[in-house]
């Protein structure tokens, strides 16, 4: 019964990541209740977010200049690389605010599945930044699933031929807070393998 | 450490009903990632949205044509009203199909706490439209919560002086696959009442 225009909107809402077509419905509704207090004020924020919101050409940050904030900031040290699949990830490490290095952000993992190849993840870029800046070290700090582990293999394959590189990935064991009886086997035995000495 | 137009971006998605804030990063990195497949498509959507999509000014539903396909068809019954709180109900009731008469969209329920008086949720119309179309039967079809029965009890009492209107509501019980130990008091104690003898 909806029409057109309508059916159109649902329609393209839940397209988007997360929203099925009920919560598309709702969203719509939302939206067309009142559209001066609720559409088109997002009408002029996507317009803006288009217009102001651009991708660092160093990084793949996203940002409202370019090079981004902290491809540009003095305080960052450029020799250390945190490679990660996506700006949320920089995101999370920035609120914790302990990391001082810059970022490479590869905007997904290889997946043959999905069709992402060394081409779409921006690795040629990074060994250019690797080459230009005397990287010291990479971090690799993607995903513990298959795509993100192959994708971290293909990446540290590629830089091993840089001496005075050092190529680090993050530490895989016991999360914080884990209770070990409700450990997957994976998990565990990797925390195992990798047990450390403590005396 | 997100720049000031992802920040507002961000806030603004949040702010459609069911989002979070985690959904609404989600979704925001998903429209920027690729803006002309995601982002300026979904911003020309919701532009011929709030250019095309108008209210019915005779029942309350959103359409491209006022009166809308319901109100101005010659096959739906004016004789009968549904009313109902809002247009996703009329949705689901023309999904069904069983329906021929037409709608009245109140937009809401009366709600002290929401401060939703009798001016918000089109009262006055019903009476014109009962008046006007010598209405013999509205259905009363509100959600079975506190707000929904007290504007049914509310609506009942206003339509209740017009002597040759039928006020009906829906049928209150155990729901179809509804199993009798799982139901709440209320329901069980309402359908208990309202029993029917089947011999």
């Amino acid at each position: 019964m909806e029409s057109t225009a309508i059916e159109r909107l649902i329609n393209d809402i839940s397209k988007l990541p997360g929203l099925g077509r009920r919560s598309a419905q709702r969203i719509a509704l939302f939206l067309l209740k009142n559209k001066n207090k609720n559409l088109i004020p997002l009408i002029e924020t996507l317009n803006y977010s288009s217009s102001k919101i651009i991708e660092c050409d160093e990084c793949g940050n996203i940002d409202m200049i370019n090079p981004c904030k902290i491809c540009a900031s003095l305080k960052r040290d450029k020799t250390t690389i945190c490679i990660i699949e996506d700006v949320s990830d920089l995101w999370t490490f920035e609120k914790m605010g302990f990391y001082s290095g810059v970022y490479h952000v590869l905007g997904g993992s290889l997946s043959a599945i999905q069709g992402i190849g060394t081409d779409d993840i921006k690795l040629e870029k990074l060994i250019k930044r690797v080459e230009k800046n005397k990287v010291k070290e990479t971090i690799l700090a993607l995903s513990t699933t298959m795509e993100g582990q192959t994708t971290s293999f293909v990446i540290a394959d590629k830089l091993a031929g840089y001496n005075d590189l050092n190529i680090t990935r993050l530490a895989q064991g016991i999360p914080m807070g884990g209770e070990v009886h409700y450990l997957d086997e994976n998990t565990l035995n990797t925390a195992f393998q990798s047990r450390k000495k403590i005396t």
